[in-house]
């Protein structure tokens, strides 16, 4: 297990493995005389701070994929199975492809700078990675998206006309959009240092925005949808019904527990190499 | 308009305006070898972000008084009113309490230590306008889960099936929760420091994510409504379907602009007074 790698000086100190004392070791140098012994963190406390880190972390996946099994469930045990033939069989592929698109793979997509085994190497790989992962949660999102317009236009039912379509078709585009501006802010060589400083606050912002999003969307489909196939009898809670209560259920603790790793300060990646070391200002941004 | 008040040292320099700055400061002591000129933003920088916050802070309150003129609208002109005698007229309390306390009075209140008015002055009085705007906030919430109760069951209608109703009881079960420990560990004066210290994260965390399940369950209930109110009309968009969905989206814009102001780390406020720059770790926690 990695805190900092190869290419951060030393990590001797916790100043290098967190990020806001870090800031302080970059800006005083060897001035350490507001007194060291107050300001570092013991061994046993980094190691629980990574070992808590792990423990959330691994919820974060067992909970979403406990989505995936839950969504691919519901639709293949109870709603028919899937097919890509305009039949209520292609609607199905809709909240398969939403869910493991647009919230877990995009979650996981989100979380990944926080991994300590990630931060030891160059970062590039990892923004790679990063784009990777959004780009195919994008994907997916938007085959999610044609499943259900294909499904509606072969019966000649309305699309986007209920509030769950209006918010589900905005985290799609604002996705889109976040996806391309972050393309071209972050991952071309052209792109100037100061513009990235500058985007860094709107892509964390906008990221967490559009994973809310999408979560208000996916809570509003299941609800919306359970109505559509129980009528009356959804109040007395059917095992189907109670596994799409579940999956909301679900998707929403998936969404905290992003939430969390995403506010904790003392996980964020600290980019300590050299050559980042030049550009202190942008090194606080960057580690936002 | 003020930055930093009478019990701010000096804030002359702007690293006691910018808390990211200021921790620096506060452990450099006057070490500013590193290049001040590199890091000390202009005076028109310092008013640039001043501005910009009280830009979005208008809009947050423009987004907000619009979400409550909006469900108030519909319920008086469209679903017939107010009462509180178990018909229908008594449910149209329920959208308008949830809306106003759970959404945008609690937004707000989040919001609240940003305000860079409120700087100047001891932290105390602002803890308590904080507390008591949360108070009211889970007051009408409370009030509005018992206008959908006492409907329902004047009705003979089941309670708490629907996934929109799960997330919305979850929602108000973890505030009124996260209101009592923030009272008892911010507020006591028996409450240590440092368990202030390692509640303060937890707190914001959970923080935004009761606004997001508030905004979830808003979102599923106004969907919910209007296919109860048009069923197969829906889709025809009529005028008051246009209102519920324009509520819909005024919510999830509030919501935005409220996480962008949360997620400003230059819009924190920089607690700077003598006595808590005793206790500099804590001070970094106090201004997560």
């Amino acid at each position: 297990m990695q805190q900092a790698g190869p290419s951060s000086p030393s990590c001797s100190s916790t100043s290098d493995c967190f990020p806001l004392s870090h800031r302080n070791t970059a800006e005083c140098g060897s001035e350490t005389s507001a007194g060291p012994e107050k300001h570092e963190p013991t061994f046993l406390s980094r190691m629980r701070s990574i070992v808590s880190f792990y423990i959330c972390y691994l919820l974060c996946l067992g909970l979403g994929l406990a989505c995936v099994v839950c969504v691919c469930l519901w639709n293949s045990r109870w709603r028919g199975g899937f097919a890509w033939d305009g039949s209520a069989l292609q609607f199905n592929w809709h909240p398969v492809l939403m869910v493991t698109g647009l919230v877990v793979l995009y979650g996981n997509g989100a979380v990944l700078y926080r991994v300590p085994l990630t931060w030891g190497q160059n970062k590039l790989p990892w923004k790679l990675l990063h784009a990777t992962l959004m780009f195919l949660s994008l994907v997916l999102s938007i085959v999610g998206l044609c499943a259900v317009f294909g499904f509606h236009n072969a019966k000649n039912l309305p699309n986007l006309y209920s509030l769950h379509s209006w918010i589900g078709i905005a985290a799609v585009a604002l996705f889109a959009i976040q996806w391309v501006v972050g393309m071209a802010g972050f991952l071309l060589p052209c792109s100037p240092i100061s513009l990235r400083a500058l985007l860094k606050p709107v892509h964390v912002w906008m990221g967490g925005s559009i994973l809310w999003l999408s979560i208000a969307a996916c809570i509003s489909g299941i609800n919306e949808k359970l109505f559509f196939v129980f009528s009356g009898t959804y109040a007395n809670l059917p095992s189907e019904a109670l596994l799409g209560n579940s999956l909301g259920v679900l998707i929403v603790a998936f969404g905290v527990v992003v939430l969390m790793i995403l506010s904790n300060h003392k996980w964020q990646r600290p980019d300590s190499s050299p050559e980042v070391l030049a550009y202190t200002p942008l090194l606080q941004e960057e580690n936002e």
